[in-house]
């Protein structure tokens, strides 16, 4: 059964409105700005109400009457995503989770922090860091980003590759259930085995099962030194060998990036060196620890780099020269974005060693559908962020025959089809190529259980 | 409603045994020792039957037919948990995965492993190392307790504080879920973002939501060095504020363990230097990394301990020293466990800044309720494990009073009940004292998804 058939959504009347606005007050409702139908995908969807609540009580009387009217909600963080998770794709309310009781709470006895869902994700990270500590998950739109939508996608970034991804830092957390129940779940301590993992069922679940309200995350000593290498490299798959060599070599770096020509030639002007001649690729390299130890490491690596093919070593050693880097690196998608009449993300991760494999027929894709394809993003593990663009507004089904048969292979190479950026809205049709009916039927089955009435976030995941 | 009280589990009656024995033939069907009746606890019930299929079809096969006949499976491993979780509680069938399709393949490419359930976690972790590899998780049974076993139970261990728990480095499984039906979970790459993530809630389920037939498990660099300490301190709180010390100045070892003088004089024999006059705890610490840094950072982390007040330091420095150190500290318990008439082991955690206060507080508990209490574990994870005994095999009902005071003051300073051990049979009467009855309910509705008769290792985890 798939409620989201099933189920009716009502719209959001006058007197919704008004018993909404009880619940929130005048200052909890916004404008429908344009902001509100769109996240960094390229679709749109207009919500028939904006509410952002200051206070868990009001969210959980929001539930309780979007369940007793049956209207969709829509849980929205720092609207930074790239599957239209946060998007109103069955209109009703979106409920923004920015305004709620701003708190970030870093605890440098107990190396945890407590924190609400609408602190920006880069906020968190200096306010650890003013403290000695780290909180390592970098997702590329961490300026923008809460840390909130990070756990309900459990987003990634550079440093999943030693340190993992938002999952591996949320220790428990606060939800309102689709019901309007408020539980806890996991806890404040790094171990804790009492239970089913509620709290991992919500991380990732892209809030369709529960809103976050408050988050418990771990957080480590703050590496003292970074250093960092560039290799450029004359062809794509030279490079993504090297990767695999220098894991090999027994390295574990806290980022192994790349760019392929074509993403570098949009960034060109933002990057802190000039662009060598015939390179093909860029890989930035970056170890952390102590001072002699990233030293000795790095030189280490630059090593592999060259004995793997590497034509030139860059380094970009002061804190804005790597600032400058990480910059350039992380407006890539956004160049693409607008460069496009037709531009969709990909986000496909293969195991190590078939990255090399993968970016090797991209070119072959590319002629067959007449696409554009932009690799970059997180080498170190597998995950190839494909932008694919198309000139021709007119092109969309040749676009998504084109993505198919790429995921098709990426599933072949035993890869997934998202490493980090979720299924949400824009992917959910190609959901059954990676799931089995059985998962699907138990995922469905674990949704109608929170969420009986099918109203959070519906129109998400599943196909 | 509770599957588990609506049942009625059928008898293994001769008309079951031969339908099972067709399933899994001859050698499949192993004879009924007292190991199968036990495991690391106290706990004892008899199952009616053990099996040891050698195939998955004949998992599913097996399930199929108890859902036929409504007779329990309980999956079983190694059988070295501590908490009655692979005990047949309503009697049936006791499945151990230990013959399972043996495989341990180490993939140095894809920095993965792909390993079925019966494989021993000792075995894994020495055929990563010999390709380079790490595989961390390193609970004190990995000698006899196989990775499916620790998979279910979430296994903890020493090197959580640096690395995590099993949970951690489990990409994707294989499971048979209770109707017999195969899923597979997750990924064989490090991110993976495809729908709710079933994977962790398979792992720490303690098998009672699927049986896990295969697992691909992450694996890292080999550290090249490791280099640790011994401090001893004259009382306990003391040790405990040097843990944070360690922490707070920027140290992330990987293992920082502890015994008190109780559980030191049971063990003096296995260790490696005479015990130190005055010693009320010994910390166990060690680092790992590159030979210069771990160096560094040990000579680093003793001025630490002598300024918290550490009266002695000592070295474990060459290979059969730190071997027989982490002996003793593994033995611990088997000892504490052959001493005393009662004996329950807890496994409680507190956040780092209040493992001082809960071992302040211990005492006072001995004496209230007439208990004798043996603290060693984990302190840099707040892993406190408090092995309980008491003299008098009568006095069993004081010492439930006394276990359920301590978890009070756990659950007050912000801790949770088990850390590694997991629920199973023997806490499960607990388990309302840290999670909220609407939690207990959405727990017991994904138990009643994945296994509408309840027929899969009933009796544990929900009272």
């Amino acid at each position: 059964m798939d409620q989201k058939t099933n189920t009716q959504y009502n719209p959001v009347t006058a007197d919704i409105r008004r018993q909404v606005g009880q619940i929130v007050g005048a200052a909890g409702i916004l404008e429908i700005t344009e902001a509100y139908q769109q996240d960094a995908s390229k679709l749109r969807y207009q919500p028939e109400m904006v509410v952002a609540p200051q206070h868990v009580h009001q969210v959980q009387a929001l539930m309780r009457l979007a369940n007793q009217h049956r209207f969709a909600v829509t849980p929205r963080g720092g609207g930074s995503g790239l599957a239209g998770g946060c998007l109103a794709v069955h209109g009703g309310v979106v409920l923004s989770l920015r305004n709620l009781e701003p708190i970030c709470r870093i605890d440098s006895v107990n190396l945890i922090a407590e924190v609400t869902p609408g602190i920006i994700t880069a906020d968190l990270k200096a306010a650890a860091c003013a403290q000695g500590l780290h909180y390592p998950p970098d997702p590329a739109g961490m300026e923008l980003s809460t840390i909130g939508g990070n756990a309900a996608t459990n987003a990634g970034g550079p440093a999943c590759l030693k340190y993992g991804t938002t999952k591996d830092y949320v220790l428990g957390l606060e939800s309102v259930l689709p019901t309007g129940e408020l539980i806890k779940t996991g806890t404040r301590t790094r171990k804790g085995v009492v239970g089913y993992d509620m709290t991992q069922l919500l991380v990732g679940s892209e809030g369709t099962l529960g809103i976050l309200t408050k988050l418990f995350l771990k957080l480590i000593p703050l590496p003292p030194a970074v250093a960092g290498l560039i290799a450029a490299f004359e062809n794509l798959p030279q490079a993504m060998r090297a990767v695999t060599a220098i894991m090999g070599n027994g390295h574990l770096p806290s980022a192994i990036e790349f760019m392929d020509v074509k993403c570098l030639d949009l960034v060109q002007d933002l990057l802190p060196f000039p662009l060598p001649q015939h390179c093909a690729c860029l890989l930035i390299v970056e170890t952390d620890g102590g001072p002699d130890q990233v030293r000795t490491e790095i030189k280490s690596i630059a090593d592999v780099c060259t004995r793997s093919g590497a034509h030139q070593l860059l380094t970009a050693d002061s804190e804005p020269e790597r600032d400058k880097l990480w910059k350039a690196r992380r407006e890539v998608s956004l160049r693409i974005h607008d460069s496009a009449a037709i531009y969709v993300s990909e986000d496909v991760t293969v195991p190590l060693g078939a990255i090399a494999d993968l970016v090797s027929v991209l070119p072959a894709f590319e002629q067959e559908y007449n696409l554009r394809i932009y690799a970059f993003g997180h080498a170190g593990d597998g995950n190839i962020h494909l932008n694919i663009t198309a000139s021709d507004c007119h092109q969309m089904e040749q676009v998504e025959q084109g993505i198919a048969a790429i995921l098709r292979k990426v599933l072949q190479m035993q890869g997934t089809i998202s490493g980090e950026h979720g299924i949400g809205a824009a992917k959910k049709r190609y959901l059954p190529m990676e799931l089995s009916p059985a998962s699907i039927r138990l995922q469905k089955g674990i949704k109608q259980l929170f969420d009986p009435n099918g109203i959070l976030n519906p129109g998400k995941i599943f196909p």
